[in-house]
């Protein structure tokens, strides 16, 4: 079926045609249908039955330009089959974290999936202060699960490379190399700053040698670097989480590249909150320290956990490879002695990357509104200039980091309420 | 037209259907064609005008099998589509270091290029002792031309991931992985050991865990690392030399990798003339250190000829892009501190990826006849060993080399005859 926008009015005919649909909803005579997608990229549509209003989905369609500028803002519609394929593969290994797939076409650049209406945008809740006890427990797990089985430490040579081919996300990956690793330093037009941000702050940042030098690494490192299947944009917007569940939705940015950028992504959104608590805790009338004391522990347990799921995969895997690499009397100490290695450089892989989504959050185009819906100018500006100065000692240090409860101390030794 | 494997009978008649061949050829009458190819992989014949023998090509083309083995070793011939557009890829960036192509055919896996018979293959005359003026110089602007012009610091965006996807080269990257970076470390049944070479020499590598976690890192860098085309197979063998010119052949490995590979390979085949030189220099009645000098002199002015063309090409390029990124006051002296940065981190690549291909040349199924032809066997055992043991401080410690002088320093160090 050759492309075609849907719209409110053409969906419930468009769905009644799709056999799969008719697994989900026992009629389509009363369907209740309201697009809810923040309107950037993609028009997203909840679909309810009226008469039983458990039998619901979501739709999701890409149009083949940017929406909120309209048609003169070409983006190819294909994004979708990233996205699509990204879903499926990610369903293989963890369906227990991403939403269920009733249907999708590449034709028509959608995908219809399990209504996550129920369960919150995580960043949305994370600013009111909600607590998430297992969003460590299962993001570790997603990452875990999807980066080991998408690098070559368990791929066949042939699957990997072919899996590289099919990812290539040209347009994507670009909106990433420019808006996470080159305007934000720079004096970059599409840069937005907060007026009560001093020149000299955003010069400590866009002229400092090191700095500079550092996030070009990173830069060359997500460009570069076909490690593993990689979510591409998972920061606290891409996760939809209640108490006992959490989902990660929105994999469009998709493609073969560095384990670290979707660890740093995770860990550099927490971190964002943590120093944007120090402002909202007290607003919220509480006693400042508690919530923030389980951001830093979600961060250190999400890493942890991490490691370990990690790890635990690696060896079995290794255990029932028949390789011969490690196979002699000291093989299984030297084993270790690699994990141990690969495992740490990951670290500073993910500590770089959390810097430079950080950074680029001060001061280039995309906010968080963690930080930047504080309404008071002058608060916004300390947490930001916090949130810079902590981004920068990150990325021009990393290889200097042993342990992710360094990146704790930092940010704590950086935050003004103890 | 439909692939069929040409022979020495078919071959004029092919040629002459061929209007770009007319070009070359004033007659097709009287045509002499002998095979000339070493065959592992591939038929190449020379074919020559017997009245005019100014007129003469080089015929290669693939067959769909390992062809030292048979047809029972299947091998895809696609690897020649690879080759092909390698080269022509090239020779848009040094003409003059590749051979000229007068016709390609994707459809027949062949390519019909100069005649280069007048040029003898390096390492042959490598090991019989002549010397090459201006390889340092010929290989230096190779490399440097294509690499800065296939990577990320040249190319736009789209045009470096659709090379990626273009130049994916699964088999024969898989033959690297295989035989440079796992077999020869581990028991392989594949592995051929001087007999002369004590088990303990072989176990001070294959059970060492340093050595083994860095030659998985190289690993890891080669499988994963998208940075620039590489050659892929850049030995003494891929390069035809005479005192005035310099051709790079062969390119069937080519992909889109780490740089440091082509630079290794280059660099640890020279080391490994050196070493051999050890042994064969007195036996050809010379003073032994003339000709080593040479070829570490040979070493150091690559590498600082490679720096030196790479660097100016990147200058060149960033003055003229536009690009924000350093355009602020103290921005040319920070960018310089970039490329010294760089530079260092893409010697210490190479000081990894030489090493691999070192060792692997001991211990692997491929020898080089620059020490595997040494008759005397405990002779060529102890320059095996030396061979081995340079390798193996060059790839543990490649992270603290500063300079190409302290690889050279290094192998004088190991070697006997100063």
């Amino acid at each position: 079926m050759a492309y075609r926008q849907l719209s409110i009015e053409s969906i419930a005919e468009y769905l009644q045609g799709i056999p799969e649909m008719k697994k989900v909803f026992s009629s389509f005579n009363e369907l209740d249908i309201r697009e809810i997608g923040d309107g950037n990229l993609n028009y997203v549509y909840l679909v309810k039955n009226k008469e039983k209003p458990n039998e619901s989905v979501a739709l999701k369609q890409a149009v083949p330009f940017l929406r909120i500028v309209g048609e003169s803002w070409p983006l190819p519609k294909e994004r979708m089959t990233i996205e699509i394929k990204a879903l499926l593969k990610a369903s293989e290994w963890c369906p227990q974290n991403v939403p269920e797939i009733f249907f999708y076409s590449h034709e028509m650049s959608l995908v219809v999936m399990k209504d996550l209406s129920s369960h919150g945008v995580l960043r949305g809740q994370m600013i009111e202060g909600m607590y998430f006890p297992k969003l460590a427990d299962h993001i570790s797990t997603y990452l875990a699960q999807n980066l080991f089985h998408t690098s070559d430490l368990f791929l066949d040579h042939r699957e990997k490379k072919e899996m590289v081919r099919e990812f290539i996300n040209i347009d994507l990956c670009k909106i990433t190399e420019d808006f996470v690793f080159t305007h934000p330093y720079e004096q970059n037009e599409t840069n937005v700053y907060n007026p009560e941000l001093k020149e000299s702050d955003i010069k400590s940042i866009q002229e400092d040698s090191n700095l500079k030098i550092s996030v070009a690494e990173m830069k060359k490192k997500f460009m570069t670097e076909a490690q593993a299947l990689i979510h591409g944009d998972l920061h606290t917007g891409s996760i939809m989480a209640s108490e006992e569940e959490t989902f990660v939705i929105d994999p469009e940015f998709a493609f073969v590249g560095p384990m670290g950028f979707d660890l740093g992504a995770i860990i550099g959104n927490l971190l964002m909150s943590y120093f944007s608590h120090e402002y909202r805790q007290p607003l919220l009338g509480r006693e400042p320290y508690q919530y923030r004391k389980w951001l830093l522990e979600t961060i250190e347990s999400l890493w942890s956990e991490f490691v370990n799921k990690f790890e635990h995969l690696w060896i079995n895997h290794q255990n029932s490879s028949g390789d011969l690499y490690w196979d002699y009397d000291s093989g299984v100490e030297h084993f270790k002695n690699q994990r141990e290695k690969y495992i740490l450089d990951l670290l500073q892989d993910s500590i770089g990357f959390a810097a430079c989504k950080m950074m680029r959050r001060i001061l280039g185009l995309a906010k968080v509104a963690d930080i930047a819906d504080i309404t008071d100018l002058k608060e916004r500006a300390r947490i930001e200039n916090i949130t810079l100065q902590v981004g920068k000692k990150m990325v021009t240090e990393r290889k200097k980091f042993r342990s992710i409860s360094e990146v704790i101390d930092l940010a704590q030794e950086f935050s003004t309420l103890k």
